[in-house]
């Protein structure tokens, strides 16, 4: 039995008949996320309906019990672990994609719809939906919409939030509001749907949305570009976003990630590679040699040894292997990864990737930088043993360190992973006292009780 | 002398030294906007610095009185028109492009720089930044801002909302906030940047704006499509959308326009064409022939009476005649015009243009459609006669009957002029209850004592 009082528990077990789950061994699979965090939740909730979901939160709102929402936990920042206890929200039986209007350029979609169970559903239609997570396959749209995920392709695309045209959503008031229209323009009030998107479950509960749809391209190509090293790579990486051709994917691997690649990886890379582009370009197959062209051009300049085209997807799946041997070589340095997603503006790569690695010596910890350089947004790996406490420490400092870099350099603590609780208290450092009291009465408006999703995002 | 409290308007006078305007001719320019309304403000601010407004809001606040940001007063809404007074904060003598930095794509302004003096200036960098609205040589980036303004190339570019970064802003507490960063990417806190855009100045005032720039194609290629009918033309504006090669304009006029182009404006057209789309692709030059290949095939179908094409940019001018006849020819049908920018989804705009067409017969007015149909944003023109006090009735009927069909439709009030005072009382017809009482809730937060252009946008 939960700690839930039993008011509470009997109107939601009425409520949502065999959708509430007490028994502790269910609780157990809501209790956790990516982020290894975990916490048990006092109950689980499964809805099946909008309706559903605002007799829920009107009920915990009378009863001061805490709301989490939950899409499938992939996120990386404990955004979905229950810490205060209260009552997990799982979406997964609210999955129906409500209508597919290709004329109109978008669909609308229940929250705990997997995003890659979207994609498949649109492909017949020639779009998709530009939020390209990782997790794509096991990760929902209200997921990805809840912490404004991104994706290799947003540095053509856009992320979540520039995908998004209007939302449904329950307010922790207990208010079922609607935010946007389905246009891909509007000047009529204030906008409320982006402001929903990346507030991790703290301002409202998404029970539908509208998502921005574009045309999929019929083809793509990719080149690798390696450089000497970091410098060269990044004015490349200036070169390439002030051209007209904006790549569809523009990544970027460090000399660490490079060499990692090559020796554990087996990737096949020149040994004085001091640095890694992945370049896609998409479209029309008949317009893809000139883009091609022009993207070759910018990526050719001072320090680049190597250029490789890929004519073809067996060769661009061999292109991509170094990218991909990446992740599990890293655990081959060290059992513990932390893995922060800073952005800074992309002529502050080279600063970032410098500052980096003197905290890296500094610490005499591994940090591993890659990730999407088109936007800026590097993935930093912080790799330590979790059972040598020494180690653990070091690995603390050097995270606050590189949010202090980040934010020296003009960037901010995250790109498209969000705050939740693993950076909830580097907030201050990225965002102004007087601006962050303009957040929490922002918070106070949608959530007077402070049930959605306490502890989460603001410090 | 204004009616302003003396120990404000000594203390402003102070503060802005020159740049505090209380004589009632100078007051009077800055009494009125592009809708044709006025009301003469107590005072006018000119400031120079942050500091300035900053100082300014506080010592308003204190006394209770409105406060009413302007850039040059090019909207159609009466936004900036100072209905209960107070004092106008004119951008003018803030002006500044602070920073261009190509390779992060952005620029660093004062809300006071006209959009076209931005351009000017971006040029040599090969790069622009997307809003484009009629008013760009004489409209300013913050007024741009405050409305959410688009454009014709918003079809590819996105509105003012889609490109921007980062601002910073007074809040009418009498805080200086910094929303957003200069990065193309986040999901640190909430996005208080895009919920400034389109507030109309009741929220916040702009003091910087860092922007997002895209690079300026080196080519562009227009065609222009003759249809039948309306629903001809608009199932082409759908197949448009549905494929990859995103037009960098599709402009719709319907059948009243096209006769007055043809009629009034001289336009080389059809006698037999309902309905006309201008499309253009832009791009690297080598790719253009493949773009408006895609344009013209999608273009092609049922009731598609001629396609041109314009090989360069004195063909695009001839081209663009029939556009650019219209408005001076609509004046031919009657004095008076009330121009709404309604937005439906793309697929609804027969339904649009059919249902206008209707009130036009039943209220005996004539009215024309045209627009930015890639995203939906028709300008729906009523044409009366001002000194007939039954037309006007008619049509202030015709236009509530319009705002009725819109949002019957899926639609919305405006596409990118915004709410003002001209649509305010509409409001309660496009948004529901609770979500209005969300936004009344947003506004107290940000300003708890309304003083920032009181009456307009909320009803």
């Amino acid at each position: 039995m939960s700690a839930l009082p039993r008011a509470l528990a009997a109107q939601l077990a009425a409520l949502l008949d065999e959708g509430f789950l007490e028994d502790p061994a269910e609780r157990l699979a809501y209790a956790y996320d990516n982020s290894r965090r975990q916490a048990l939740p006092d109950a689980v909730a499964l809805p099946r309906t909008r309706a559903q979901v605002l007799e829920l939160v009107r009920a915990c709102r009378r009863h001061r019990v805490p709301v989490i929402a939950r899409g499938r936990g992939t996120n990386t920042t404990g955004a979905t672990v229950p810490v205060a206890g209260g009552v997990v929200v799982s979406f997964e039986r609210m999955a129906r994609i409500l209508d597919i209007r290709p004329g109109d350029r978008c669909a609308v979609v229940e929250p705990g719809l997997l995003n890659g169970a979207l994609q498949d559903a649109l492909t017949p239609h020639g779009l998709f939906w530009p939020p390209d997570p990782t997790s794509a396959g096991f990760s929902t749209v209200g997921g990805n919409l809840a912490c404004n995920a991104g994706g290799p392709r947003a540095v053509k695309y856009g992320a979540s939030r520039d995908n998004v045209l209007a939302l449904t959503a329950v307010t922790g008031a207990g208010e079922l509001v609607t935010c946007g229209s389905a246009t891909t323009k509007g000047a009529t009030g204030y906008d409320l749907q982006r402001l929903l998107v990346g507030s991790e479950g703290t301002l409202a509960l998404i029970v539908e949305a509208t998502l921005r749809l574009v045309p999929r391209p019929t083809a793509r190509r990719a080149l690798r570009a390696v450089y000497r090293d970091v410098a060269s790579a990044a004015h490349a990486v200036a070169r390439l976003m002030a051209q007209p051709v904006t790549p569809s994917m523009l990544e970027f691997m460090d000399h660490h990630a490079v060499r990692l690649a090559r020796e554990v990886g087996g990737a096949d890379l020149p040994a004085d590679a001091g640095a890694l582009l992945m370049i896609e370009a998409d479209g029309e197959a008949h317009a893809l040699d000139a883009a091609a062209d022009a993207l070759a051009r910018a990526a050719a300049g001072d320090g680049l040894l190597a250029l490789d085209a890929a004519p073809d997807e067996a060769a661009r799946e061999r292109l991509w292997a170094a990218r991909k041997a990446l992740s599990p070589a890293l655990r081959t340095l060290a059992p513990g990864k932390i893995n922060e997603d800073v952005v800074v503006p992309v002529s502050r790569i080279p600063s970032l990737v410098d500052g980096v690695q003197a905290i890296a010596r500094e610490t005499g910890l591994p940090i591993v930088c890659f990730g999407h350089a088109g936007n800026g947004n590097l993935h930093v790996n912080i790799l330590y043993e979790p059972a040598d406490g020494a180690q653990c420490a070091q690995a603390e400092t050097a995270l606050a360190r590189v949010f202090a870099l980040t934010v020296s350099l003009g960037g901010t603590l995250s790109g498209e992973h969000g705050i939740g609780l693993a950076k909830r208290d580097f907030m201050p450092q990225a965002i102004d006292a007087a601006t962050l009291a303009l957040m929490r009465q922002v918070k106070q408006v949608f959530d007077p009780d402070g049930i959605l999703n306490p502890g989460k995002l603001l410090p």
